[in-house]
């Protein structure tokens, strides 16, 4: 084969998910292998809502590896995206070296890769699209070099809490006591089938400003909360086995509110860093406030919020209370679109709320705190797009116009 | 005597200050006898800035004890106040019995008293008045009832950081161990004239709402919150004679250090209670940034800041570092007065800042989230006034028409 004739590359697509963590997941044990100090627990959100989508080329004819986020080219180089794609190497070698027949030599494993990752939901969202990220580039590569398996702790050496999106529904991740991480895997506890009425809305906040990044921010807990190494020693074991127990038993109350005692000793741990980390603003303490009014006025835990390294609140509540909480949302945080577009996502029924629930509430409205709402519930984990039109990299092998 | 005939009250005035705590007291072990969870440690405030006048009169006409806050008649039966006058009568009648020659039959031990008291600093402030409230409460009572000796046991049970209002400078609560409460006094540690270099700022916040009360926000921590038990158990101890050695030394980065960060804690079980509660709004959160960025840039600890139950801060600086510090608040939070009566209290010296400085910290200023400085420094304990035209009771014993 001459040179100058470009061999077409073997595209792969998958799309991945994202997790929102209901036990917390913040500081590691070990910063290169991305080992953490406790267990955690999360619910896989759907991808129709928010998603990532990865395409990976390979080919002869590339002569260096090549990645693309969201439309600009970044640095193939950076750290932790080299573990994951040393890692996929190394897994496709040893099974190549083992002789398994199922092991093709057309997966190339000498050949370079080009890597095209979109997210379907904008990086203000302040969701962590590094994990659906992570485990959207594990997941592909993993494909396009014919590893088959565990794919977990490839994902949580891009990004800790990428591990946990490898799978749907409820997640754990095991922290492992191994010192070369081969035990700190993720592992799902439910199927997104198991608790069809639970409910997940993305509170997205106006941010002040932009708050510290959690790489930094959880080495400083670290390395300076107290309260921070006695939750995750002492708490977060106890935690995990009521947590992995509500949802099997579909408990809402009390993974509710096992979630918020979660997400505040979370916030707490973040407050008692030295110098302090605050991720909630006047607009989360204000959903934070609804919450506890709202199910106060009923008696009951009907509605949970959850907030990781940013403002927004995920709420989780169930399908007979959705709509009236969403109204609830829209009536103390008034928008000027008025509805038009403010809820993005499932569709929510219409409500109307009493004046007595208005009032029991009693909360001074906060004109514009929230931008918008994304309506979704839990989903499953990564997938292969058969669809070769989704491909995100042409036959050139660069990213197509439409990115 | 004929009974229409008015007996003149014995009248006796008394002063005494607030205090803020570097090592914070939060949660009670005893909720009658308030008996603390842990230690603390307080700086008292001078009183030419923030203190408590209280007015005891006794007299054989009258015929109820009746009492006066800030002009206005408030219930005598309150639980806590009636703890303290029962005290000190005990203590009273004990001396009496015991023969003790000082002991005078005019301090009327079966006398009923009338009490009045003001504050020369607005509710507003969202200063501990019940502290100076207490302190000076029991130390008026001590005086007419002829009472002398450990008084902090007693203010402690009208309110628990009161104790330590009843001596100036660098106190300390121990918190004892004995069920009766025998052994949880106020030390102190250094006298005010210790470390005439401290400076302190009562930065007052505009407040958005009015927070929880301490009384059942510190019950709820106690049977909410893992972190508070942990801090008062395992991490308070060691912070405790730590702080003691910083004031000794007057060591102001150890001593500036360890207050912020016994500050944060503090929120932090806060927000570890569930439901959470939220002491610190968005321009406490500013003041926190402003500190740590101020000390940043000159790469030392020049200022501290602590929260007490309310969004104002409490500044900790030295005298050479005070008004461009000062300075740098009115920038950060300009205010419409523009430094007109911004300042109440100690003088402070203008001061310009530089480019570099303004640029260096590189926060957006915060308009009008300050309403005005209080500008102090630490001061002594409770005293008798002298001058009777200064008695809050008329010799009628009702309260003078300027209260």
């Amino acid at each position: 084969m001459p040179q100058d004739k470009m061999e077409k590359p073997y595209l792969v697509t998958c799309t991945a998910p994202v997790n929102i963590a209901v036990i917390k997941y913040w500081g590691k044990r070990n910063e290169e292998l991305i080992l953490p100090i406790n267990s955690s627990l999360s619910v896989t959100l759907h991808q129709d809502q928010l998603k990532t989508t990865t395409t990976v080329a390979t080919s002869k004819s590339f002569h260096e590896d090549r990645l693309w986020l969201n439309g600009k080219e970044e640095d193939i180089n950076h750290p932790r995206l080299q573990s994951c794609l040393r890692e996929i190497r190394r897994l496709a070698r040893k099974r190549h070296n083992d002789g398994d027949p199922d092991s093709s030599d057309s997966t190339g494993l000498s050949q370079k890769v080009r890597i095209c990752s979109v997210n379907n939901f904008p990086t203000a969202a302040g969701l962590a699209s590094s994990a659906a990220g992570y485990a959207c580039l594990v997941y592909s590569l993993a494909q396009a070099f014919g590893v088959e398996g565990e794919l977990s702790a490839i994902a949580r050496q891009g990004s800790g809490s990428a591990c946990r999106s490898i799978y749907g529904g409820f997640v754990q991740w095991i922290m492992g006591n191994k010192d070369d991480g081969k035990d700190s895997l993720a592992q799902q506890v439910e199927p997104e089938t198991h608790w069809p009425e639970l409910r997940i809305f993305v509170l997205v906040a106006s941010a002040e400003r932009k708050p510290i990044g959690s790489t930094s921010g959880m080495q400083t807990s670290v390395q300076t909360s107290r309260l921070l190494k006695h939750r995750a020693e002492s708490v977060v074991p106890s935690r995990m086995v009521e947590m992995i127990e509500a949802v099997r038993r579909k408990d809402f109350p009390a993974f509710a509110e096992l979630t918020m005692k979660d997400s505040n000793q979370f916030h707490a741990t973040c407050l008692d860093t030295y110098p302090p980390i605050f991720y909630l603003n006047s607009v989360s303490q204000q959903v934070i406030h609804l919450v506890h009014r709202y199910n106060k006025y009923y008696g009951e835990t009907r509605v949970a919020y959850s907030f990781d390294a940013g403002p927004n609140a995920v709420i989780f509540t169930l399908q007979e209370y959705a709509s009236e909480f969403v109204r609830v949302v829209q009536h103390f945080f008034p928008s000027d679109t008025n509805g038009e577009g403010f809820i993005k996502g499932l569709p929510v029924k219409s409500a109307t709320l009493s004046e007595e629930l208005k009032q029991g509430i009693g909360l001074e409205p906060m004109p514009k705190g929230i931008n918008y709402i994304i309506s979704t519930k839990a989903g499953p984990g990564p997938r292969v797009v058969e669809d070769s039109s989704q491909h995100l990299l042409s036959s050139e092998g660069l990213p197509k116009k439409t990115v």
